[in-house]
């Protein structure tokens, strides 16, 4: 197979600089809100903050009737609200825990505060416009403030605050009635402000059809209304349709320079607006398909896949959120396998994909910091002023093979180890192993752990000795390979009498 | 490298069964006694048991001074003896938690019990006979009705007891008196049945020196006085004398059938004694090296060593206990790093050596069960009845480059799931990244945590079809390397629509 | 308040036996199985788990939607039919680990199964009959299939299988058709026994309402089709029906001798039919309320109550299952406060409730075993042959004051030590805790640590010497107080030189 | 009993304010460094962090020899010097996970390295001065800058010094050589401020005997020498010598205005230098009795003793470090059975001793904050602006009979809620619980838990109200009883429907 192999040559000079904006860890995905009462939930996304480790969740389904915070009564014949915060304490108590904050998404419709009977997913969310607009106002900002008395005020505030999600879509928005969300977004922007005006708020949420018309309107509808939105959110997805089969959908990936190119798009709509230019723009959600059921997901082609996506997506977002952490998740039904082509970062059973570790290693890159001194479309590359590295390689290009990466950097002269993590298709590939084992619907422990233990980079670390202020060494990132690096200068004292050479003989 | 390569082919026949007495899970070795109130010792344990699980552990010191056991006061100027249980409870407790009855060493001599000054180690055991056989005795007695009545008779009396360790050694027993040794034996013997007839006594823990001598002496001794040891005791051994530097020691390997050899000769003197026939013979002691600064022990050569080893110890011997679970251990004095060459299979920081997993492919080897249906020097397989199978495969020859086998197995036709665990110098190396880490001498939670990632088995799996009652499949056991496999019949059912090659293209 | 204390002098001599059968560790109740896949359920049942003990559990909604089992799909316009066990083995294997087996309650009706719309419940339960007899019979099948694989055969058809749920009433049971349910019963009963005749299958699982004509219809359709269930279940609560005000309702304890009287005449039912006489009967739910809002179920009379009751159930039911082991339950709603008069030993907050402990003594008793010396509605002692006893005493009459017991048992002369754990309103009673902290709705943690310290039985210990055979005490029950004692020889060694009246002042 | 009942009246007013130095989470004192490898050491300080929360620890035994960091070997026939930091490193990073910070005790003397032989305690630590002083500065700033590399120097440089521990009695440091010992402290002290000056570094850590003589002398020296030490160390304890008896001594308590007495002409001496007048004064050890085995420790009595005490040692001092945490602690050796007289907070088994408990209620004082309104010899009272209040009352005068204390405090009108947590004799005396079991010297788990129930506090709750700017309620302080009260306005909202009075009959 070495005809495959391309090579690439990386060489870095002293003071190279790129500009690479890393928020990696800011934000992650959920399914809906009631579905983070469950252990399995809890469990996946312990193992996310444990490996990752993120600062914000953001998910569907606050406001739909399984959180059960919207009660009505009836007293002496005339109907009441009341408000029940009981599981709303208990995902939120459990977010805490965990190191997380909301990124409040203020959705769906309570059935009874609802407008219609529109129903989206498997399980039933009301998509319809408030009823009473009132009522809905009145239902957010007792949620605050009920969140700024157990939170404490100072800590809410800083929770950020979505309007509705993808009201430009008619499955998540009855008849994508832009008129209807304008008015919701008015009404909540006050809504919350008056709560405390340091809360930011911002949509419009939207996703894929008809977007710059939808940003447009949104913007010129907040000029004209006075509105300072504190922030733009989208979505971002990068697939072609998927073609059904059982209950599967198979999408191929599209060039991701046409999803970069949209995303530049919506920011320069944005900064076209004197006084909005500049605002940030958060992809509330991100990922390959838009379906809960595509096997891409869990493959090792999805993680490559990212981990060139990972390199861009702050270029003009802020912040960009992966939908979703695991596969505790109902939108299309009960999965009846654990790779079953989930959005999760983590297979059910406790199984971390391997996009998972893209997240993780670009995470590693986020606490490194230090300066982007290399970024093209299979490397970063970062350095600190003693000249230690970190990077992140990839290789995302079907049919490419295997690609060579032949690095040299500047640093001081010495012993340098270079530890290396790598995820490819041979080394860390649990749907492999599931498919070796029969695709077993509902794995036994056994085999749970197999995957489990199938599902660990491959670690591996060298000696490297620079000469002349620069080291060379390679990496091979095989098909759909991830590779996370670290070069740190080697601090040898050794032990009277050690000798590393006499123990193992060469 | 492929010039190195040999190949081996190895074909099974239905019905092929070959003698294969796999007892690896009996006993582990321990540091002594007092060590086991540790934290590190209980976290190193608590992991050899989840991986691994052992039914017995064996240690010295039940009696030295740290465990406190036996006291004396003075009383209306008469001197009086009193026990102290705290340490021993907290001891057996925390041994019970973990799953393991003790194999009863008693051993060493309370100071003040003491005939001598005598000690041996760091931590100063005093090796001399007791000043007062009766005082001995009771200490002895009084220890087991002590344990009778906190963990209950019937469970008591089937811990094993050993009478003291490697009398043959004057460091071990003050020089090396075999008269003195014999009588302790004798008195030891006949107390402990006094208190239960139900326990098994044996002897005489011996070690290398003059090992036939002693053996028969003991036999001899044993037949003259009418005593009837329930089991014989001895060590194994098999390096050469160390070289020191520094603190380490470096010792060869020796030939594995001059070990062998050893073993069938006191198997063959015990059963010329008609009524000491096959009396269960338990090695409460092997290893490679006899020196806990050993760097060898931390080694992929010692792991693929021990695959040979434990291919075999069950050929004369009812089990043989390693030397030792973990690297709490004292008796060189405090290591200065965590690759030291401790006899561990855990180093500190809770890192698994190599040699941990040999054990754990035995271990799963002995919980498959099935018939012995092939034996080398470099393979040992099991088979059930429904053609499922489980091996070891291991190079342990210095030297000899790299192995493949070709395996052709017996099995129903149809499709096949091999799974393989694989520890070899390129994978599964923690010695190495240590090495390149630049031998830290107190790794930071970082390293330790990188330490502990490379150190796991390398897992993969194939699918394979058999054809005309045969599966053919190949395994590549590198320099050192240690290859746990498993075989079994592919379940597939399916889920509608899935099609994992539609998923992931070739 | 001297005046309101009632003695009552309690002697027992030598070789006095009473009837009583203690089953309380059989079986507990659950909310429906869904629920199980929650954190928090899971963290209740940990805690009855460790603190009691249960061996089985049992709940509604089985084959609800939202366990997701009955899925339905067109092929070339062909409505198939599919089964996804994801949740249910999710539910299983955490019964598994918390050391239960299910009591499978097979119900209610999938919607795409169901012959009606009717549902009942806030989770909206199907409660018609299948619209097709032998697709329920597949469904059932399948599943017991499915479970036998998974968690064996031997032990799978251990698990009891009771069909449907209180058919006797309209809402659990479309218009309680009888002639339906009779018909269910059959195609189950059968289904079952094909699947594998071990498995024991029981019925008519009802509760209250023309009890005693369903039973003897439910026995003469058995006789007539030549089924032979191998036991009965019904249920039995308490109370007069509730008066509700807001999300409550108030209800008052009915004489308990009019419910023992009703399970005596089931039983008497049962056994004039010569082929059924005998046949065990499970309570398959049983609690003083009917109603997941009573705030009775949180009280401390509550507690004494149900002693009274575990003193008697078992004498004419093999088991009895206490409706439910925790408050994570969602019949009329999610609860607005963790003291909502749920049917839950533990309040939401992990607060085990006064009649948390009422369970744990009973099942201490249960562990005891011995003979049972006396029992009158105050008391019930258990003793074994070497004189020690264990025992449960209450007062759960409302109004009648304090009980003080005066005990005289036979015992061997000595000094004993005598153990009580209370139970009572003023030194376990988390309610009166929350009711003193205003009845917060969400108690933040340091709340709910309180309430959970103000939630275990208060502890002392006395020590008592038997003189001439006898040995006499007396424990003060107050006002709706349980107690359980152990009394046992005390063992007195003492250590040198210690001494407990020097230590401590008179 | 009533006539034994004193009453006071306790009557605070609006603005009444009171000096109270509370400082009680500062410092804990440990067994020996070495003992800190220890399981049930680990668990046992767990459970005093989480249930008081200290901040630094302090203990002998840094150097001993069990810690292994001296150590010498010949080179060429020279003899040499190295450190192993091994166990160092495995203790501090035991601490720094339960969030402590060491207080260097700069102590005792490697073997190798002292000048005699001359031991103290069972585990015999060398109590002589160093052979050579430039080794031991040379040991102590090589580990100093260890632990810098280590855990960071910022941190590592806040981590108070002393000097040595109690050189003014002869067994902790030989003869009680003054001179020898102002030498040890000018060496020490130049060589920590050489690695950093920002060390705080104190001494003279002498305990009782010609305290002032010494405390002048030290002063006197350091003024010589021009050395200005950060702090001033002493201890502190109040008993009688006991009288031995077997395994134990008996102490009578001192009247504890005599400590207080020499407390403040310690804080005397060092005001009347003008250069170091006002130096912070840090009690390094306090305790009632000096002995471990003084049963004294494990009672009541203890706990309402050291209620008293720790509402004064804040007036004169800094801090004031409790000897110990727990009872692993081997100085008299091993003790014989859980409550043997330890100085521990916490006997072996994890259970808390009454004197637990006082430390966690002056804790939650501390957490409190607020203004002291009210201090006498049996209470003292914190109260916030808001009127809130918590406190801790006590009764610890032997042969006094119970204390009633009628409390009138200044608050906002208004309904509130009075939590008491109380610790006396009747509910929370683990000590006679054991003594009622038969003083079992090596508990079963059944009795460790029992013992573990029996050794919480009392927790009740009251509602109480406000009028006229005035609450009034009552407290029993039992004999040796301490109660920990909290008063907080009452929240209440209250549910729909909800009615505790109908819930509970009167």
């Amino acid at each position: 197979m070495e005809a495959s192999v391309k090579r690439r040559k990386i060489e870095i000079r002293e003071g190279d600089s790129v500009r690479f904006h890393n928020n990696v860890g800011f934000c992650i995905g959920t399914g809906r809100m009631g579905l983070a009462l469950q252990q399995a939930y809890q469990e996946q996304l312990r193992l996310v903050q444990e490996e990752i480790g993120f600062s914000h969740i953001r998910g569907h389904g606050l406001f739909s009737d399984d959180m059960a915070i919207y009660q009505e009564y009836l007293e002496d014949g005339v109907r009441k609200v009341e408000y029940n915060y009981t599981y709303l304490d208990m995902v939120m108590d459990s977010y805490r825990r965990l190191g997380l904050s909301p990124f409040l998404e203020l959705g769906f419709m309570p059935d009874k505060l609802a407008s219609g009977r529109q129903t989206l997913f498997y399980w039933k969310a009301n998509t319809t416009p408030p009823r009473d607009y009132g009522l809905w106002a009145d239902m957010v900002q007792q949620l605050l403030r009920h969140l700024m008395e157990r939170y404490g005020a100072d800590e809410v505030v800083t929770w950020p605050i979505e309007v509705w999600n993808e009201p430009n879509l008619p499955g998540f928005w009855e008849k994508a009635d832009r008129e209807a969300y304008l008015k919701l977004f008015a009404v909540t922007f006050r809504a919350v402000k008056e709560v405390d005006p340091r809360f930011g708020v911002g949509g419009p949420a939207i996703c894929g059809v008809q977007d710059a018309v939808w940003m447009r309107a949104f913007l010129d509808f907040c000029r004209r209304e006075g509105l300072f939105p504190d922030f733009i959110t989208r979505h971002h997805y990068t697939t072609e349709p998927p073609e059904a089969s059982g209950h599967y959908g198979y999408a191929k990936l599209s060039d991701p320079e046409y999803g970069f190119a949209n995303l530049q798009s919506t920011r320069d709509i944005v900064d076209s607006y004197p006084e909005f230019a500049g605002l940030p723009i958060h992809l509330t959600e991100f990922n390959t398909s838009y379906i809960p059921n595509c096997p891409l997901h869990d493959t090792n082609q999805n993680a490559a896949y990212l981990a060139h996506q990972l390199s861009r997506l702050g270029d003009v977002n802020e912040s960009y959120s992966y939908w979703t952490f695991g596969d505790i998740f109902e939108e299309q039904g009960v999965p009846f396998s654990p790779f079953h082509g989930g959005f999760g970062l983590v297979a059910n059973g406790g199984i971390p994909k391997p996009t998972f570790w893209t997240f993780a290693f670009y995470k590693r890159l986020q606490e490194f910091g230090g300066v982007c001194a290399y970024r093209d479309d299979a490397a970063v590359i970062l350095r600190r002023e003693d000249g230690s590295c970190q990077g992140v390689v990839w290789n995302h290009k079907s049919g490419a093979g295997d690609l060579n990466l032949d690095f040299a950097l500047p640093v001081p002269d010495g012993v340098y180890t270079l530890v290396t993590k790598t995820v490819d298709e041979d080394c860390c590939n649990p749907l492999k192993v599931w498919h070796d084992l029969g695709e077993p619907s509902c794995p036994d422990e056994g085999q749970n752990r197999l995957l489990r233990e199938s599902a660990r980079p491959f670690v591996a670390t060298r000696q490297l000795t620079a000469q002349e202020g620069q080291i060379a060494f390679s990496l091979l990132a095989k098909r759909f390979g991830v590779i996370w690096f670290s070069l740190t200068k080697r601090r040898f004292v050794g032990d009277r009498g050690y000798d590393y050479h006499r123990a193992v003989p060469e």
